[in-house]
């Protein structure tokens, strides 16, 4: 059965002192409006963590009762930080079924309130559990990512820190047009480099702000302009270490070649899209996952204006996670919500753009491993291809890199990437370098550095010293020193 | 589409040093090597609270990288103590929707390792907020819907007493015969009486216990000897004072209705039940709201036997949450396991039910407000009723109590019913005594009663001396010397 959309609806996202279930349902009745209901047969709601956010459970109920929809049935969906993707899709089932007709997929978070540390650490429970007793934070384990982009694609370290730049120029830029944004001032690139370093590459222009919000969508089986197109849905490793590239995310590239057979529609067919940039580099990285530019290539099409607002394919006209804001659990569905006004050409004035018949979303839970990919598209939108038309997008998908246990205890390894992390989280002295290190048994492990306070003399794809320290890996950089003691060890080992 | 199951699998339950993820993993294998499948389309995974009871986020994620799924889709679902349910529920949309083959529902929870009185308060978090400010706990809510059964249905305290006293000795005869049981030793009503008074007049026997366990169901859209014939879903006010009566649950009789009028069946064609007895009196009150017997009269059938392993209509053979054990996110989904394995034959000789072609579960969340009613049944299984069949459950449901705002401050008001919790949560004295009070203007509210020590002068639909201190409700014996009070009180106000 098809599903189409018949009503959406946000707050605006910010700091916020309502309670969290009266933003949901300020959210939820803008969309009931406009879908002229005073009831629905279900609510699916996303909250990534209520539990230590706002210290409740059973919020699904609770938010039934709050919107007047008391006995609707109302089931509480998590996929961490896509959770809002993830509850759209749920919606979407249950409508396809046919077993339910109108159905409400409501989104929120709430996490201004609580002191910024609080938030690090809790928002950090979604990494895997042995990189966060290294102390790796989201920023920090990004920011590895981005250094391991500028290595593989030739990028200086100015470079990056230019192309980085301007995509948090570009969604600021966006984001000022945007009335239900967090941010709406639109910031230079001396504004950027004047922001804190959070995790090196990465300032705080780099990263998607703590933010309260909410957003929904009412998904139906009767027919309305806006169709669902296509949905998919994929994982990748609990562990970055696990993964078989640092530089594109496999759970990114597996849901959207599942939305786009769904839909039968290739990536050049996609008009607009809003990419989770919860850090500036996963916009870039997004932009090749889902096919629209090659790997490597994804930066250049933002220095051409390709991905700008008046640009061939614009990325993020929202102003996304970046500027908008990203309370965790809504974003999935508050970009949802955006590619609805955009289709509905209902964006005003200086942020609706010209093209806009088919946009997609795509929305990364934890650190790239619980993502997801929507299209939407004009239901009235009269398709180009013939019969026997298959879709051109042939992602390379590998899912997990071979684990070896027990791994060598010490030894000589490579310095995949690296990061030196200044937010850190409680616990954790700062500033504090972490790496990925290959060791020579093939095995990446994550490690740290507790002796360099700056990256400046490490190189990735170099030679390192690993050892192990209470239970944790610890590298240093190749010394003569320790050549002479990894040769003499080897050397009394083999007599 | 019709969906079908394909594999069951559960870990024994109790005490397990496993993590939880391991214990999921372990109860999915035995699922998936039934369904003779080595991948699934999607997972639905249900925890109600790792993150306090485990410490982690984005579970979903952990629990596909953990079974060796990395890859496939998988979403978190909670419906707070019906969640095992509610990932059934949402796997079943998927695989009804037409998208997926074969759909993995995990449920799980891990909550032996912590402190009684941390669990006790992260289980209270499911409370509407200003009822769990009194210190009302789980149990002393059970027990405050047990003394109103008894005194609406006229059951003197010792009858009370005996009947629930039934519930756990039938519930643990049925435990020992299960292999998968936390509790697998019959019970006497003297070791029932020796157990302490945990909230009056419930004991540690009328309460299940806390648990760790994990439970796994295949749904595949394939014809397999199990269908899925009816589901329901329905929720209740948060707050249980709202509700119009405190001796039933709506949420169950609606999910009730949903469920069989899906499965165009009525309750007297069910042969066999898995009710929600996380408290003994739960048990009575359920095969109640599921039309198995009227109001105030569940506790005669389970006098009579009806309700025993060899009884006409057996209620919970597996144990039930009482002896099986509870933990909260796995439970409702092991009901499904159990009404499978007799819809198999596969119970053992001593729990096998004769009658076994259909079985219905029903799972309650929270405090009766998240409940889900599933319908299970041989596929082969000959219909009886023929063209223009109906049901005849016509379940009196009435969602909510109007709520009047704001309450008076102080006056009479009419004592509803009252426990006196023994158990009390981190913060508070034990013991404390809280009741439900409807003041003059027909709010009910919460309200404790900090002078009495034993609830033996409070009297259910009495009246009692109500008023404020520190921002909640304190109510009293309506003594001569309160009665004179508030006669003076009115006099001064109205000259």
């Amino acid at each position: 059965m098809d599903v189409y959309i018949s009503g959406v609806g946000m707050t605006k996202f910010g700091r916020s002192k309502e309670p969290l279930e009266k933003m949901m349902a300020e959210a939820a009745s803008s969309a009931l409006k406009e879908a002229q209901l005073e009831r629905v047969d279900a609510i699916y709601m996303g909250v990534m963590n209520v539990e230590e956010f706002v210290g409740d459970s059973n919020f699904a109920t609770l938010l039934a009762d709050t919107l007047g929809l008391t006995g609707v049935p109302s089931t509480r969906v998590e996929t961490a930080s896509s959770t809002g993707a993830g509850a759209f899709q749920s919606a979407f089932y249950a409508v396809a079924s046919g077993h339910m007709k109108n159905v409400l997929a409501l989104a929120g978070e709430k996490m201004t309130h609580l002191p910024t540390a609080k938030t690090t650490r809790i928002l950090s429970e979604v990494i895997d559990r042995s990189e966060r007793r290294y102390g790796a934070t989201m920023p920090a384990l990004a920011a590895m990512i981005a250094q391991k982009y500028a290595q593989e694609f030739n990028l200086s370290p100015m470079k990056l820190e230019d192309i980085l730049a301007q995509v948090a120029i570009k969604n600021h830029s966006n984001g000022s047009f945007n009335p239900y944004a967090q941010f709406r001032k639109i910031i230079a690139k001396e504004d950027y480099l004047k922001s804190q370093m959070v995790a090196y590459p990465l300032r705080l222009y780099d990263c998607a702000p703590i933010t309260d919000g909410a957003s929904a969508i009412i998904l139906t089986s009767e027919p309305t302009p806006i169709k669902v197109s296509g949905i998919g849905h994929a994982t990748d490793t609990a562990a970055v270490r696990h993964r078989t590239s640092f530089t594109s995310f496999n759970s990114t590239k597996e849901a959207a070649l599942k939305a786009y057979t769904m839909a039968q529609l290739n990536p050049s067919d996609i008009q607009f899209a809003e990419v989770h940039d919860a850090f500036t580099p996963f916009e870039i990285i997004g932009t090749e996952d889902l096919g629209f530019f090659p790997p490597g290539e994804g930066w250049k099409a933002l220095e051409e204006g390709i991905t700008h607002l008046r640009g061939k394919l614009p990325i993020n006209p929202s102003g996304g996670l970046k500027s908008r804001g990203h309370p965790v659990g809504a974003s999935g569905l508050a970009q949802l919500v955006e590619i609805v006004y955009q289709l509905r050409g209902e964006a005003g004035i200086e942020r609706q753009l010209e093209r806009a018949e088919i946009g997609l979303a795509q929305s990364i839970g934890g650190l790239g491993n619980n993502n997801l990919v929507t299209i939407l598209e004009q239901s009235d939108r009269e398709r180009m291809m013939g019969e026997g038309w298959s879709p051109d997008y042939h992602p390379d998908i590998k899912v997990s890199k071979k684990r070896i246990s027990p791994p060598p205890s010490e030894g000589v390894g490579i310095l995949k990437t690296f990061t030196t992390l200044y937010a850190t989280p409680e616990g954790f002295r700062s500033p504090l370098t972490l790496g990925f290190v290959e060791t020579e048994a093939g095995e990446v492990v994550m490690a740290c550095n507790p002796d360099y306070r700056s990256p400046k003399k490490l190189k990735m794809e170099k030679k390192v010293y690993l050892k192990t320290r209470e239970g944790l890996y610890v590298f240093k950089n190749f010394t003569l020193w320790n050549r002479l003691k990894h040769w003499f060890k080897g050397l009394s080992k083999s007599s």
